[in-house]
């Protein structure tokens, strides 16, 4: 049924539509089995499409995925069926809504907790438009607790727009839940009198609450969302719904946070920066009481879990509030403590106000520990993480620091236990190459990772994919050029750079051009005639496909970098 | 009694109390009225403020003030009578708590919502050490809405700590206060119905309710504070007091709006950005329906009172909430309309995540007006609008205009509204310069100011102070450069760029040295062999002062201009 390209979803019958879903499922655990992606939050929320297709008229009618990450079903059931196969992969579809895509979708998403906010907007639009369409959010209960939610129902009735959200609740964000926005809603769903207290919460924000119904029901899942339609009349509505993430398919139900994103079969199981990440706060914390670790919902995945069982009072996982994380973490500072901030690079972009105005203003000793950055790969233009060295390098009193390997990952981290500064770590998410030199960690220290020697031209690189590649060309050119590890972006090592003899300087860096290494580079050698090439990403939004292929294709430009190396008039 | 540097007011009788209150408001109203600075709020806390030395013991125990704006009468209290003549002066005591200045600040603040997260940590590091202490965050309406707060409350159960939160209610943030959460308020306060609703609202994040308790009532706050701490030893307390902001001084009271920041006797009142960005903004709207204006609670500082007056229906004020009115922007450019989204420029910071994930990553048409660009005084840290040519700059699709006096603010807006494109405008609050030329604002254009010569230097100049002060130093030092209007910050005008063929070139712009438009330019020459030199703020927080004072102190180097300028060796 679902490849049918004309499938009217609307005239199916009951059991035909159960079908249907049954169809969604096998095709969506087939596809991400060999594609990788997002399984089990996908498969909670199969019932929840089918009905939204049985009620509303797409694309007419306009539906926000907050995330995105749950939106497989809605794309094999708007005409994406065939294109299906080629989710995540370069130039296939996207893991997340896309404009680009389908007029099916209206708001492309990536980070959480914007959906309700988006629906509002669109909605205003349609009303001074004069055209009546219904628009509708879909937000786990993971991304309600994000400060965005509260910031919209609080604009509500500034804007005056009617708009349906659904509320998908499956006590679960990446990790469980937590946090007393959550614990309202699980008791909810437990007890009459708590679920009246939050009927009147959600209702004076001019809300009308429709709940909790279960949302893998496709009969009452369907029969809510009516009656939420005919409320939008008058009123906004909030249909709280209980899903089961990865309702279908046992081995998601029963693992859920390892399943929540799946690597495509056959894919190799390489060391993680995050496992060595998380061993080493294990020692830290070991020797040093004032060791604290915060996490926005990514414990694991940050590899903090080791960390969270053996120090469970000195370990917050403050939900999807990246803000809230990070104030937490300056006063933790303040008050004498020593914070360790995990944090995926995109993410951390949500806290940027509080990194430069409680963190850095304030001169604290938080850390930063950013995972995923540089290009991230299949999850496509809103999970890039190659912006982080150049938003945090413009803030005074931050340093950042790029590793080489695992290894000086670790040595870092056991710097930043006696730095009393702001300090940023960065690294990307697989550890494959591990670099033997380990010159002592010390602020704005680079190394030689070769000899130094009186070539002609020395190779500044920022993290170990950057630095991988030099030795690749040093090796593929046979020019015997030196390598340097530009382990901070931020300070520089000027003794080491003015102590540089070679005429000619090439800086490779996985991140934008624009503020990062290669413009301090630039800026450091200003006016002293040395010929200088910088390899960093354009300024593009870089959508998905594979990490070294979007590198090449988005600044890495390998012909250019040896034509560099040979020095060739390009 | 103020001016007793041993006064102990826990040993003062109730009269002796008031009197304190009543010489408080005397000194706070004559300073603020030479030195300028915040009033009516300052007026309103001051029994609150009274109470609380009552009732904790400072500096052992911590209070967190939200903005910070509202803290004088604590500074006249905790041994800062005598230097509080200095305020907002350069190297005088800061309008804001400031960690620096005393042992009673204990987490400096400045933008609004994260005093409860503040808080949070510090009674959390104290708990983990082992340290009695009482912490409270005080907290007005306004600050309320934003959702930090709701991260915060949210994350109450995770940490497991017991603060007191003191909501300041008082109808106002700068704007009258709007939207859901402050009607909760309103209503809590005339209904004993929805007062109950509201305190199970609050008491299910575990946080007990007090209230309404008359602020402005030395006795009432004492006693509520009272009960306040002997809860603390059990739970966190919300205690919701309302205000009167400027209470106690005639013309405040009356004029809330105005007399929120007020500057100083004598001041000279020039035409500021603001107004003409408002009129320009409604001439907008009358030939174009799609244009909408949004604002995060300060419609009047921005201009936009009479657009709001003329055109309620397109016009949105969402409270302190900087990311929903960025999400609600991009939405309803997505949907069709035309969004301008006014803000200072150091509280867009909150929005970057949204600026790159929402409006440049879906490259919709948003235009942020960028309201006290540059060295904004008296503020200090917090408030400096340095970072954002940087932090705007590295995002991709977003471009970035820098008009050079008032008219080119109204010609960009002009152009603003067949660009299809995000598009950030900035300025600094006074317009105090015209220059005459006005070529046509073309994307990515700079203009020469000067006839094209062919002068051996040509000097880059983003925004008014920058053009102004190239001017000056032309006129000083009697050599007949060139002065380029460099008004895209990005997209830079290659064409123009490619053309100069003065071997030396200058840029000058009043932001941050660190990915502004000095580093662009400086890219945009690498290993052409011009001689180039960049002026621009150093990598530091720049503190309270005069704007001129401060800019030459921190980048703006008039000798060091003077010498490149007339080419001598440095």
């Amino acid at each position: 049924m679902l490849e049918q390209k004309d499938l009217n979803i609307q005239s199916l019958s009951a059991a035909e539509k159960e079908k249907l879903c049954e169809e969604l499922r096998r095709k969506i655990i087939e596809t991400v089995t060999a594609c990788g992606g997002h399984l089990s939050s996908n498969l909670g929320v199969v019932e929840l499409t089918v009905g939204m297709f049985s009620v509303f008229d797409f694309p007419r009618d306009k539906v926000v995925w907050d995330v995105g990450h749950q939106c497989y079903a809605y794309k094999l059931l708007s005409g994406r069926y065939d294109a299906f196969s080629t989710l995540r992969q370069k130039g296939g579809l996207s893991g997340f809504p896309k404009r680009k895509e389908s007029a099916y979708d209206c708001y492309d998403t990536g980070h959480a907790g914007n959906s309700v906010s988006a629906a509002m907007g669109l909605a205003k639009a349609f009303d001074l438009k004069g055209e009546p369409r219904r628009v509708i959010a879909v937000i786990g209960d993971g991304s309600f607790n994000n400060g965005l939610i509260y910031e919209a129902l609080n604009g509500l009735s500034v804007l005056g727009v009617k708009i349906l959200i659904v509320l998908n609740d499956n006590d679960m964000s990446i990790s469980p839940t937590v946090g007393g926005t959550h614990e309202l809603l699980v008791q909810s769903a437990k007890s009459e009198e708590l679920k009246k207290k939050n009927i009147a919460l959600i209702e004076q924000y001019g809300v009308k609450y429709i709940g909790v119904v279960n949302g893998n029901d496709l009969g009452e899942v369907t029969a809510a969302l009516k009656e939420a339609d005919a409320l939008l009349q008058t009123t906004s509505v909030l249909l709280h719904i209980k899903t089961k993430k990865g309702m279908g398919y046992d081995f998601c139900e029963e693992n859920p946070v390892k399943t929540h994103g799946v690597a495509p079969d056959g894919a190799i199981a390489e060391r993680e920066y995050s496992s060595i990440f998380g061993e080493k706060m294990l020692e830290l914390a070991g020797k040093d009481g004032r060791v604290v670790a915060v996490t926005a919902a990514m414990t694991d995945a940050l590899g903090l879990r080791p960390f969270f069982n053996t120090y469970p009072d000195r370990s917050f996982d403050v939900g999807i509030c990246e803000e809230n994380a990070a104030v937490l973490c300056a006063a933790m500072a303040q008050g004498g403590l020593k914070p360790y901030y995990a944090i995926y690079s995109t993410f951390l972009q949500r806290a940027f106000d509080e990194l430069i105005h409680d963190v850095s203003a304030q001169d604290l000793p938080v850390t930063f520990c950013i995972d995923r950055g540089g290009v991230s790969g299949a999850d496509g233009e809103t999970h890039q993480g190659v912006f982080d060295l150049s938003y945090l390098s413009l803030i005074p009193n931050i340093a950042v620091a790029v590793p080489k390997d695992g290894e000086e990952l670790a040595d870092m981290l056991e710097f930043s236990l006696t730095y009393d500064h702001p300090l940023a770590i960065r690294y990307p998410r697989s550890a494959r190459a591990a670099f033997g030199r380990r010159r002592k960690v010390g602020i704005g220290t680079f190394e030689y990772l070769t000899e130094k020697s009186d070539a002609d031209l020395t190779v500044l690189a920022a993290g170990e994919r950057a630095i991988s590649l030099a030795f690749d060309l040093r090796k593929e050119t046979g020019v015997p050029f030196d390598i340097v590890n530009a382990r901070f972006v931020k300070p520089l090592d000027e003794e080491l750079l003015k102590d540089i003899s070679s005429p000619r300087i090439l800086t490779i860096e996985d991140n934008v051009l624009h503020g990062g290494l290669g413009d301090q580079i630039d800026r450091f050698y200003l006016n002293s005639g040395k010929r200088i090439d910088n390899f960093a990403y354009f300024d593009k939004f870089i959508p998905q496909g594979g990490i070294s292929q979007l590198q090449e294709e988005y600044g890495w430009d390998r012909a250019r970098m040896v034509a560099c190396i040979l020095n060739e008039k390009p």
